[in-house]
């Protein structure tokens, strides 16, 4: 871990309309960026040393680890770096929420540009600290090296949770039923609107970019879910049909899923409309919406009624079957077809699938 | 956290000579990867979900992330790819060393350029996994996506510590002795002989690039130095130079180096003599020894005997003084001159100091 702290009082150089990262320095940059994070009380200490040192949370710990690389997984000048710095944590988030967990404490490490204005840094860690904020993440250290090329951001996060409250892709039985959280496909057209010139309607491409930018990851939710005896749990962020093959085979189960049922958005049929692309296409394989994928056994449907009452939007769409079924999907033409895994994968094996949303 | 586990019966794809990243696809590759790691009992689920869950350690968690940029920090063909993984892990248990820790559990991400050798990421991954079992790490959880330039390797590591045994880089007080362990300068003499054309004298070339490509943490003499009373403890990845700066900073001291003392073994000079450097610069300034530097109260100097009876070679090099004093090197002819930071610093400001080593 880079040293992060500095003497403040000596060392504030302030941010200089048009620097550049590489002509304001890596420890000034450090001291700017870290100046501002919150740390609960758990934190004995933070950024500023070889490692921070935390009070170990009871029961258990969750861990996990994303990496968003430029020109991969984002392109900068299609959201503000602050969107970019808050879906940084956020997608990290999404993974403790899809375990039934809470996030906790988080190390994040930036390759950056040397050309890269020391203005868009401060405003990507503006970002990160409403995140961390909002979902009572503490951020408690960092490494922030040059980078030759892409711009990188890496995330790793860690998560409380409480034994026997966790929930994994591998309970999945047959007979249960498959919710989703929120609506499907949004992400997919809002990334499909910032790669392709319009003319979009105006109001149905704002709301579509905005789902890909800044996407809400399920934390509510997935805690509800899992107290509420889900018997599987996975977050969207590779597309439903993705995350169902994942499920269906860490289950040793299979699945149907009718396409009629999954949840649209007016907006994101209206993109795709003018686009000319299938709504079905980019719900099933779209990714990057970071709901949640809950499969409940039918004892416990009830779920979806508290769920409900907490305001949060569960869709019914689909069961889970015996392995030997295989994995389906029926069409609103009543066709049944093997549900395609597919969804962002990268490094696609030659003639594999990809349905390449991000 | 991307998807990591998979039915490795039935998808064992071999390794194929000759296959790239991009055509051995991102799932087989994880699978080939993933496929060796072994794991303590506290996890309780690693790879292959939205992330890893272990039981929570007693006491206080340790926490640390490292970023190694290709054309940065690396560069392919200097050493092999075992080495480059056995060092991104190093590199983070050295933090945890110079905390008084023990390293846990981690999560390793990887930025990998699609055409890069598919055998070059499972050597990678061989290398991450002995020093694995080295240091005791469980390898829990990974992000495997694709870069468009530079491969990147990010490690975020976990460890567990007493409470009361963490030793930050704070406790420094004048009077204090200044120790290091191993020697000094042997890494910068082979990141030199490996970007410089030769000839070099063979044996002292190969034990210098070895220093650089295979940095040992100092796990036990870390645990040691905690436990035997040191006021202050860091390792010197940026350089003895740069560390002290900052152990002076965090504590509020100055120091003295006696240059002289600077342990600096024989290969160390023979390279700097070919090279017509200093090898004191080296030692000084060099960075990426990965030993550690530990300030020791006069209280407790019997510490280096405890050390040396563990095998661990301790030397004085100086000792911490009052603020006001600054800090300061007495070169070997007598002069005393003040110690600049320098070392390895991404991004310098521009007329900053930059020893540049890696």
């Amino acid at each position: 871990m880079e040293e992060q702290n500095g003497d403040r009082e000596k060392r504030r150089p302030g941010l200089v309309a048009g620097r550049t990262v590489a002509d304001t320095g890596e420890r000034p940059l450090i001291d700017l960026i870290t100046r501002r994070l919150t740390l609960s009380p758990e934190v004995v200490l933070g950024v500023g040393d070889d490692a921070a040192v935390l009070r170990s949370p009871p029961g258990l710990l969750l861990f996990t680890t994303d990496m968003l690389v430029e020109g991969i997984h984002f392109r900068v000048g299609y959201g503000t770096a602050e969107q970019l710095g808050y879906k940084a944590l956020a997608v990290s988030v999404s993974d403790i929420a899809a375990m039934g967990g809470m996030p906790w404490a988080a190390v994040v490490s930036l390759a950056l540009p040397g050309s890269m204005p020391a203005a868009f840094v401060t405003s990507l860690y503006q970002g990160l600290d409403r995140a961390a904020r909002q979902f009572q993440v503490s951020v408690v250290g960092g490494d922030t090296v040059a980078s030759p090329g892409p711009l990188v951001i890496n995330v790793a996060l860690t998560g409380k949770a409480v034994e026997g409250a966790v929930v994994t892709r591998q309970g999945a039985r047959p007979g249960d039923l498959v919710f989703v959280t929120g609506s499907l496909g949004a992400a997919a057209a809002g990334l499909y609107v910032l790669e392709n010139p319009g003319p979009w309607p105006a109001e149905a491409s704002r709301f579509v970019q905005r789902r890909f930018l800044d996407p809400v990851p399920q934390l509510e939710a997935g805690n509800l879910l899992a107290a509420g005896g889900a018997s599987a749990l996975d977050d969207n962020s590779d597309g439903l049909a993705q995350e169902m093959h994942e499920i269906c085979r860490a289950s040793s189960v299979g699945c149907l899923i009718e396409v009629e049922r999954l949840p649209v958005e007016t907006p994101v049929r209206e993109i795709a409309a003018v686009a000319g692309r299938s709504v079905w296409e980019w719900a099933l394989h779209g990714g990057e919406d970071y709901g949640l994928v809950a499969c409940v056994p039918p004892a416990r449907a009830g779920l979806e009624e508290v769920c409900r009452s907490a305001g949060i939007a569960l869709t019914a769409v689909g069961r889970i079957a015996a392995r030997e079924e295989g994995l389906y999907v029926v069409w609103p033409d009543g066709r049944r077809a093997p549900l395609l895994p597919g969804g962002f994968e990268h490094f696609p094996p030659a003639g594999g699938c990809n349905g390449g949303t991000a």
